[in-house]
């Protein structure tokens, strides 16, 4: 495979292959890359910002995520948290550390991931900064969505009695990882062995192509349904919840029962001798949304195909617990990766 | 001195601390820290977005910038890329990177740096994310600011006979990073030597603790003067001069001397037996902002103290001469930081 050097090309060299044939999608985007900052007009709305930052070795291993998946993960993980406040993504900005481990092509290769996310999700990539690091990969990234100033939905909007609501399924992302350890294993005692990831499929792509949610943000606005309070799913479902609870001043009783499963995570989760249920509760990375509605809009989300109705709040505060599948209500404890595994080396950290 | 473990205090503990007391002066900022998004109130105005990053033995080397200070220019040099868009600074996001080494009480210095600049340029720190690094110490700061719809600036505008004007003078931030390896080389060879510092403080302050020029910004807009392209010195003052040329489609002739050197950045080049004329061409980290203005407004900025007029645009593009004292043109080359000591590991991006 070719390798240029990205001393050879220079940093001016290095932007102008990264923000060449940028084009632009939001009417929002007023200029881009090539100045001193991006202008935006928000058009009359709020304008939500979400900055995260993931560093190799830490939240990702370059062992198993190819370099286009990690740019396409770098940037959906922020347009969910612009999800998780009920705004519509529109921009992001992409600081990028590389150590000289990284050549011209493997940067190629993360931009076009980086890319691929923001034509999905018609995203302006507006702004960035490039750098040399000491050693290894860091992506910082800022992502800025548009809200009408009356939609806004922050964490600490739940009443008493508000129904909880999960979008999607959870768990796979977190059995995703565990299948990719599992290969890296293998490869490690026997590299010529053939990795067995064709029946994983499902669950590789939760944890290596996860999705922000703005297909729900859009029909829940469609549904004329107003969260009261809302988050996105990243460290896990109980972590999640107990969010929620605390910033809003209630408790949250949770059904096992009612949680929503996809029938390979269950298997797989089998398969490894894990607890599905934990996998759901504490496996994270999900980027599902997690949100609370008013009694009243039970109906609108009863038989939506992409929402599940999980529990409901209760109005002690710090009363969190988890009604389980054969009667008895448990404390619903946010454990992390570190309860499941022992590996807090692993710990997202939003 | 006390030292606490990061891990001792965890994310959230650290989140906490880094967040406490932490008050809003920006009209603009409905919501900070503590959701999956900040919540600003344009006001009717564009948004102007910056992002840099700065990672440890490329941007900074801590054997010589205490944290504090660091923190600071971490959040000035965004600011600064702001005011270049003519917009105000009004919000920073603050991505850390952070290995082990760190102590809790590094984090606390740091954060210091951060919330002084934040509170002297009035800008509300919304948001952030703090995670684990392999090694060494990254920040990844975003900033935001406010411009009215039609007073955005950008490098694209000079026109043909434009004066060229710069704030404050030049090349100070470069001799006190001099100043600061030639300690730290002194300390290395003999660690009970006592630094000389005290005849430099006006360059150490200039490369330590620089400062954004958001005074230049609101006096320019208070004289009714409306620049016609606009930049801020990291690079050096010849680089950026390019920048704008280049941007705008004319060529610029400089006269050095016109350029504005403080007599202590002129001794001391001297004494290092460096040209300070090249200093103020290449040095660079000096942010005084560089632009452009038609001829009718010279009359406003002639007897600026602030301001010096040094040059003016020519119709030619990638025209770009300096005029030297002694007569002869010479072409105006952005030699960056290599060209003065052949150290690009120093050489500042962006």
């Amino acid at each position: 495979m070719e390798r240029t050097e990205i001393s050879d090309l220079g940093e001016f060299g290095l932007i102008g292959l990264m923000t060449k044939e940028l084009t632009h999608q939001q009417p929002s985007t007023l200029r881009g890359v090539g100045d001193d900052g991006a202008v935006l007009d928000p058009m009359g709305k709020r304008v939500v910002v979400s900055t995260d930052m993931l560093c190799e070795g830490i939240h990702f291993d370059l062992s198993y995520v190819p370099l286009k998946h990690l740019g396409y993960k770098a940037v959906v993980v922020n347009l969910s948290d612009i999800c998780a406040m009920n705004a519509m993504p529109t921009q992001v900005v992409v600081g990028l550390g590389l150590s000289n481990r990284f050549s011209v092509e493997a940067v190629e290769e993360l931009y076009a991931g980086i890319r691929l996310a923001c034509e999905v999700y018609k995203v302006d990539l507006v702004g960035g900064d490039t750098t040399t690091t000491g050693s290894g990969l860091t992506l910082a990234v800022t992502a800025m969505g548009l809200v009408e100033p009356d939609a806004v939905v922050g964490r600490d909007g739940a009443g008493d009695g508000d129904l909880l609501v999960v979008s999607g399924d959870l768990g796979a992302a977190y059995m995703g990882l565990q299948i990719l350890e599992r290969e890296k294993n293998v490869f490690q005692a026997a590299p010529t062995a053939q990795p067995e990831l064709e029946d994983f499929s499902y669950l590789l792509e939760r944890q290596l192509k996860p999705e922000a949610r703005v297909d729900v943000i859009r029909e829940v606005g469609d549904l004329g349904l107003r969260p009261t309070s809302m988050i996105d799913i990243s460290d896990g479902l109980a972590s999640e919840v107990l969010h929620l609870g605390t910033s809003s001043g209630v408790g949250f009783k949770v059904y096992e029962d009612k949680l929503p499963i996809d029938p390979k995570v269950y298997d797989t989760a089998r398969e490894f001798n894990l607890d599905p249920t934990l996998c759901m509760l504490s496996g994270g990375e999900d980027y599902e949304l997690l949100f609370t509605i008013k009694q009243d809009d039970y109906e609108k989300v009863r038989n939506h195909p992409k929402l599940t109705v999980i529990g409901h709040s209760v109005a002690a505060p710090d009363a969190f617990t988890l009604v389980t599948k054969n009667g008895p209500e448990v404390p619903l404890k946010a454990q992390g990766w570190d309860g499941l595994k022992g590996r807090s080396e692993d710990q997202p950290t939003t």
